[in-house]
């Protein structure tokens, strides 16, 4: 049995803002066995506030403090190490970073998922700051994601541009990186390997957290593709995350 | 004796819109001894008539025919194939591409320097349709050039955005590419082992040139820097260009 719990969020607790079958009894279950629990997300559109809003509002009983972002694990690092970033992020985040928004002389670029913010001047503007040295940081580096019927573009390919052009490697402040997981543990005050994380994402979520020290369980929901199950061996698998509850917590 | 020579045109022609000293004369005398010439660029933010009016404004007496651009050759390439391009290309080469700019239905995603129209709804679509099959082609995969001072993003960074996005690979039809150089030597009707190809790019110049079977030489003015020889051996290394032409030519 896990000592603390770590779920991601789409794909697992709802799909298409509805919830999944099952999920909000299975985190009711998780919270009244009294697990150490943390909603793991790399979603930089959203605020954390707003994402506790849409999930309760689905009816799941959590609170703001549970949910542990990429924005949050952000936030942490850029004041752990005094930095001033240049923000090139979607301007739902505008207001959860405002205090930090402001910087005379940038000396990091922060990515996160800016939608149409990536253009040209703002990407160079990024470059010209990568080659003087400044730190490339991002929340995720994921492909894509899909919204109400649609791939959208997210993070990952303009790192990927900004990587390439300034010969430079980011660090990423999102699942799958150690850092991110070692963030939600830290809040948890919970050992990587008494931890268990549930996701949909083999990759990101699965291999990820058994990267990081952490048990893998893979539910075959959400963007569960039949076969993933090979990219990540030694993970549990389940149909759902109320069989995972039910199995494994 | 090369039975023919193709010439990159920044760094080896001009620079700072200014030509370097001896190099017009150089290419005078490549001309006066017969040497089939292709001057060959992946210049996408001007049309081979611009480029052909600024080295003319010179004193390089040149034919616009004796250029050969990245987009000439995906022109070529577009048309050999019947493709229905997406075009993400500069403003500047609108006139050039008119007649095939309107696709009602694309098969295919170009991509040239771009400069402002490299935005997230574009890059967005051009991606969409990377997802439905279409091939991403590129006019050079630089990550930078200089103008007027600054560092400016290319089409590289953009090319593998797209490539991340999509899990594609991209066709680049500019130097460095062995296409790109065939269809020069193709135009001049000469094998690739009797060409020789001076350029100050150590990569996408020489080495290039030589992994597509011509004899490579690296002057050493425009972005050469101290020890980029050491990045193609075997090839040829000259001062300028006046020395090229003098002692290998």
């Amino acid at each position: 049995m896990p000592q603390a719990v770590l779920l991601d969020i789409s794909g697992v607790l709802y799909q298409d803002a509805l919830p999944l079958p099952g999920s909000v009894a299975a985190v009711e279950a998780l919270q009244s066995k009294g697990h150490p629990l943390r909603l793991v997300t790399n979603t930089s559109r959203l605020t954390a506030v707003e994402i506790h809003r849409q999930l309760t509002g689905m009816g799941y009983a959590i609170t703001p403090e549970q949910i542990y972002s990429a924005p949050k694990a952000m936030r942490s690092y850029v004041q752990a190490q005094g930095l001033r970033p240049y923000w090139l992020i979607h301007r739902n985040l505008q207001e959860e970073f405002a205090d930090l928004l402001e910087q005379a002389e940038p000396n990091a670029v922060v990515l996160g998922d800016a939608e149409e913010r990536f253009d040209y001047a703002h990407l160079e503007r990024a470059f010209h700051l990568l080659l003087a040295g400044a730190p490339l940081l991002a929340m995720g580096d994921n492909r894509y994601f899909h919204s109400r019927g649609a791939l959208r573009l997210d993070a990952g390919p303009f790192v990927r541009a900004l990587e390439y052009a300034a010969g430079v490697q980011a660090l990423i402040l999102g699942k799958p990186s150690k850092e991110f997981f070692a963030g939600a543990l830290e809040e948890l005050g919970v050992a990587a390997s008494d931890a268990l994380m549930i996701g949909d994402d083999v990759e990101s979520d699965v291999f990820g957290a058994q990267q990081a020290g952490l048990l893998g369980c893979l539910v075959q929901t959400g963007k569960y593709r039949s076969g993933d199950e090979g990219k990540a061996p030694g993970a549990l698998l389940a149909k759902d995350l109320a069989e995972a509850v039910q199995r494994f917590c």
